[in-house]
């Protein structure tokens, strides 16, 4: 028989990866409410009218279709059958697919309810994605999105409390060392206005490369794609100017003096830094704090209209690992103009892996029983149910050791899946009622009522 | 442009049902980690390989199976393809399929993992499967499995363990009134023995009718299926039989004198209540209590070989929301003999709509901000951001309505979202930092400072 196995790019997550997983969901889950926003989930297969031609021609080949049940190829037309072409075939025999991301769900969510719900609509949605991209390290084909979005209003306040979201959720899961950049589309078009070129995105996409291949070959490609010196060597003068957040906001107001929307840009800047100011009247920690505006954020500029955002920790090997922004027109393709929203996603692998190289999951995220019970022959075994159910009854995960084993297996168990305490019945301990309550970590053991344990348990 | 639409079958869950799922979901996995099973995720998509073969012939139809990447056709053999056969191509075109159920990517889990698996190995899972079933009311296409299972132990503690854990998950629900009944194969087979006919399936299948076609009706499928007249009198005389558990257990004692196999049932459904006794010892509540044993109890026994359970909520007409029971050879299909488990599923679909219908989910079953901020303008709307920085600081989750707007608005918002309480701040209560807390639906309001405001939100 062969050996079961995976689809390629995907995974199982065994007790102590969900336990890690858990951690950080919960801990997102709780910040996104703490903020009012509440949860949505979408079905995972959506009609393909709804997910085609969203992600560009690139997110169409990354679709995973679903077959269509039953005699697919009976109504196919047989002229186009005998073509044997699959991408003319695709839509014949494939109505369905699986989601892409949760955004296009979300705004077709939004369309569909527009009448029930009560805008400004704040939701969160976490659930999985699928892409047929090429796995890879740290690229899967199935992954976890935790995203926020409000939608209905244009109010900046709900890109102050992104970035107070950030801090919270980065904060809860003991990630010190981080940054929150930021910038705004208006200014990167204020940008393209100074290099005299229509050419926008281009000049976006180069940009976007400056991390990862460096100032020379960026201008290598914007002279290839007919940017002129001078206005390369003006990009790059701000690019490079370096300053405090105050310091770059003074310098490009002198440099947008005619750009309507460099100014645009700027001056919703100033307000989001303003209302984390306002936030920081209270409370011990400044709500500015991490926070960096980074002229050269880029971003997949296709849907974004605001505001940017782009969070990295710092000293650690791995990209963003959370990023977002504001759109202007998120539904319209869906027939609902004018509908402004911004929003946030958390890429859990990524942040996974971060927390694992920086050993910062604490003892919590572990999910294993509390204690385990250890007995000696078939009547400390029954014993031992009477005190399993008291302890659980006071909250605290018990599991009862379920076969007449030797000690040694039994403690071998515990061991093996990290349960912190074991007590152990032997008919002493029966008779007396003094069990032997035995700290798996440390070694010790005592005798304690099971009051006494239950105590010690709990405080521990 | 067309209206957009969710795929058959499938749905949405906003705010509302989140809330309302999430609280039975977060009570399903409490219990769970209360006695000591630990999470498992499993992958959407697996191999068709996995999948097929596992489900029967009508399972196998009802997988929906994932189109190939790319040029899906290409590798198609030529003379194949003209037959234009959906069967036949649609394993060259589709090698993977969405998850059917839990059961068998577990199997699959524990099959590559078992040499890194502590056993027994008590897991859990919750997460969406996938059916290209009819859809009709309460039957879905996407719908969320909550699985606990233990593999590894034939004990008999885990199948107390579960009636236990039945127990406490619908007590922490609120739903009181509910039957959980629990039968044997063996008891089955013995009674099966007493036709003398081999055909234990068949009697299974038209027993498990009993309760939606009635005693004659079945006795008319036994008849057309070859049973005798004296051997469905022997059956129905058993089933028939009234009295308590214990009644019908010494009953069957002297009726499957001859039968090992009934024998073998009753033992260990003997064992069981018996530790359910001992269960007993300690605690408020019987943990006996709900429990009944029912003969005539058949669930779908491909699979099944050791005692089956079923839950019914009473006096509410659908169907069961919990079944599971114990498996002799569930591995054995990957290439992993002899690995014994027992598991209880519940449904999450039904449960919501039981609890609906009995209007048993509670206040905290709903997700939303605890306290929303209204401004009368700019000065108190900068103002609110510390008031709100103060409460989320102590876990009141709060917001601030984001745009300026008339009071009226923002108190509209807040209620059709479900707001509890609303902050009001004028210029009056800015200057004095006395605050307008408003109880939205008693309509009391008081004047208070934040530190009282915190302190009667922590406690409502």
């Amino acid at each position: 028989m062969e050996k079961p196995t995976l689809p390629k790019g995907t995974r199982d997550f065994g007790p102590a990866q969900m336990a890690k997983r858990q951690f950080i969901f919960d801990n997102i889950r709780k910040v996104f409410q703490k903020y009012g926003f509440q949860p949505l989930e979408t079905p995972a297969m959506e009609n393909l009218t709804t997910l085609t031609g969203k992600y560009g021609e690139e997110g169409d080949q990354l679709l995973f279709k679903i077959l269509n049940s039953g005699d697919f190829l009976a109504e196919v037309d047989n002229e186009k059958f005998v073509s044997k072409n699959s991408k003319l075939l695709t839509f014949d025999i494939s109505e369905k697919g699986l989601r892409y991301d949760l955004t296009v769900p979300f705004a077709r969510y939004v369309v569909m309810n527009r009448h029930e719900i009560t805008f400004p609509f704040k939701r969160y949605q976490i659930q999985p994605v699928w892409r047929a991209d090429r796995p890879q390290k740290g690229r899967y084909r199935e992954f976890y999105q935790c995203d926020a979005d409000v939608v209905g209003t244009d109010s900046l306040l709900c890109e102050a409390d992104i970035v107070l979201m950030i801090q919270e959720v980065f904060g809860a899961l003991g990630i010190l060392d981080y940054t929150t950049k930021i910038n705004h589309r208006a200014i990167l078009s204020g940008l393209a206005e100074l290099t005299g070129s229509q050419n926008e995105s281009s000049l976006f996409v180069a940009i976007d490369k400056l991390d990862k291949i460096g100032e020379e070959k960026v201008k290598e490609e914007l002279r290839s794609r007919g940017f002129e010196d001078k206005g390369i060597d003006a990009v790059f003068s701000i690019l490079n100017f370096k300053g405090t957040t105050e310091e770059k906001i003074n310098f490009l107001t002198t440099q947008f003096a005619n750009s309507e929307k460099g100014k645009k840009g700027l001056t919703d800047l100033q307000e989001v830094l303003q209302l984390l100011q306002n936030y920081s009247s209270t409370g011990s920690t400044n709500a500015n704090a991490h926070v960096e505006f980074d002229i050269s954020l880029a971003r997949g500029l296709s849907y974004y209209t605001g505001c940017i955002f782009e969070v990295k920790i710092n000293n650690v090997a791995i990209g963003s690992v959370s990023g977002g922004g504001r759109y202007d027109n998120l539904t319209g393709v869906f027939g609902l103009p004018d509908v402004s929203g911004v929003g946030i996603s958390f890429g859990v692998d990524r942040l996974c892996d971060a927390m694992e190289e920086l050993k910062a999951f604490p003892e919590e995220a572990r999910i294993s029983s509390k204690v385990m019970i250890a007995h000696f022959d078939e009547s400390t075994f029954h014993y031992s149910l009477g005190v399993a159910r008291q302890l659980r009854s006071r909250g605290i995960a018990t599991e009862v050791y379920p076969d007449q084993a030797k000690l040694k297996k039994q403690l071998d168990y515990a061991n093996k899946k990290m349960i912190p305490f074991v007590i152990v019945i032997g008919s002493d301990e029966q008779k007396s009622g003094l069990l032997t309550l035995k700290d798996m970590q440390k070694g010790a053991q005592q005798q304690l009522a099971i009051d006494a344990i239950a105590e010690a348990l709990k405080n521990n």
